[in-house]
């Protein structure tokens, strides 16, 4: 019988438990997303961390995520921003499960000053995991990004998370894309068209707004020659240029910007930060997920 | 047998044709869309007129819209901007239809100072129309404004369309109502709070820009509390507020603006530029339509 613990990030589409044993990642297990299972959660928590069960009991599980939600496992509370990470860890659900002390971290809420509210949920353990991870980020202003269906864009001062925006910008592209008259609804095949058509869409969204330059991916095919390809990538380019030029507006004045996440979207927001001036450096989303949750080993893929 | 001659729009959804005698509208039919019959024009053509063609041939037939596309029944120009009514119509495609002109009015092609193209194919002949009927619009510079899925925002300057920029709009909200996390994919059944919802949107619009201003329409339900109907009505209020923003900043310095087509979208059109201190009046947009085609007469429901 051997000591360890359990961590995890239990979103809506996957659950992913890492066994923490002698400050190393002994091990991982997947499971299926919170969407999926909804009122049977701990019956697919029970059946994915059983092999780990059957040689003795961990010291503590702590999971992050949907997990947390009104429609998961058991609802944790948002914390409301400002909230650094005593805030935000004070919050957390905490119970026992067959014995073992159970953690179901919070989200986090905060309020615009026209009292538009925003949520996260999961996101903010990743941003808690970088400024644990990278001193750097502890003192002063900083952005923090998490490209994805719905990006989060955080501003972090002094260690505390003061004020975030949810931009829905992955799940609008996907929208244009499959389902739109604008997209082409293939998969792009000639990667070199679909970069042209980055490009363009960045320097479109410097010039121009989103409304009145969407119709273009379907002109440029139609009057200009572009590909398919060329069209997709526009859309993508469009649509991140756009998003960085309204958050610049909002969101100001900034020591750093770091990207989380997965990288080749975070290899293209890096880009289209760099177009309207911005520098930005990126960090492990895994890493970052792992330190909010209390790990601070090497994280390996 | 009785002169009379026909006039019509084929659009992508539905032939409309007008039967013209002694200098009112004698009868209309109804056909399929351009875009089910496509190869099939011909023959769905002359079914839909052939009632009237049993008493005998009309001295004219000359169509607008769709069918003048690509994949319609016979391809016609697009006239390039600026073009006035004269120019326009000389690019129209006429031949000999069992013995009868027919002519087949071309659509509209644009290109702003970046080189983007634009196009429009049945709006034109709505813009000719207006200017046709009323004489105010002849002189000066007027924004003319065709809200539907694709919006047509075009500038005339002395009888002149010079320019012109499709918005996507109404596409974009049928999308974000019916296919995203967004919308709440429900039939409004409270007008008021839908109401309630539009002016917030067009509000936010004045503040903040499109993409981090989509999410509040899911947070204010989750949130504040806000119902299904208040989250489509500000989701709609916040797109034709955010359009408006748009267009403002490149079509300015018109003496007037004009909206043409659907009453109820004009009305919510009219609220939506009013709210941004922009005076506006509604034309009717069959009037406008038959005028485009030559007919000045009154237009019944």
């Amino acid at each position: 019988m051997t000591n360890y613990s359990v961590i995890g990030d239990w979103g809506t589409t996957r659950l992913r438990l890492f066994r923490i044993e002698n400050g190393v990642i002994a091990a991982r297990r997947d499971g299926p997303g919170i969407g999926a299972v909804g009122r049977e959660a701990e019956g697919a928590f029970a059946e994915t961390i059983a092999p780990w069960l059957a040689d003795g009991m961990p010291q503590s599980i702590t999971l992050c995520g949907m997990v947390g939600a009104r429609d998961g496992w058991m609802e944790a509370p948002y914390a409301d921003c400002s909230a650094d990470v005593q805030d935000w860890r004070e919050v957390a659900v905490r119970f026992e499960w067959r014995g073992v002390p159970f953690a179901i971290m919070a989200g986090l809420a905060c309020e615009d000053a026209d009292g538009i509210p925003d949520v996260m949920r999961g996101e903010e353990t990743q941003i808690f995991g970088a400024l644990a991870r990278d001193p750097a980020l502890a003192a002063g202003r900083h952005l923090i990004v998490l490209p994805g269906t719905h990006n989060k864009w955080s501003l972090v001062e002094d260690g505390r998370i003061v004020a975030f925006r949810t931009m829905p910008t992955g799940e609008l592209f996907a929208l244009l894309r499959d389902r739109s008259t604008l997209g082409p609804k293939t998969d792009v095949t000639d990667a070199a068209e679909e970069a042209a058509g980055f490009a363009e869409g960045l320097e479109r969204a410097n010039e121009a707004g989103l409304l009145q330059s969407l119709f273009a991916a379907r002109t440029m095919r139609l009057r200009k020659g572009k590909s398919p390809d060329w069209a997709l990538g526009y859309l993508s380019g469009l649509l991140i240029g756009c998003e960085i030029a309204e958050i610049r507006t909002t969101l100001t004045g900034t020591d750093s910007v770091v990207l989380i996440g997965d990288k080749r979207l975070s290899a293209r927001y890096a880009q289209a930060l760099e177009a309207q001036g911005i520098a930005s450096h990126a960090m492990d989303g895994d890493g970052c997920a792992l330190a909010g949750l209390g790990f601070m080993g090497e994280v390996t893929a």
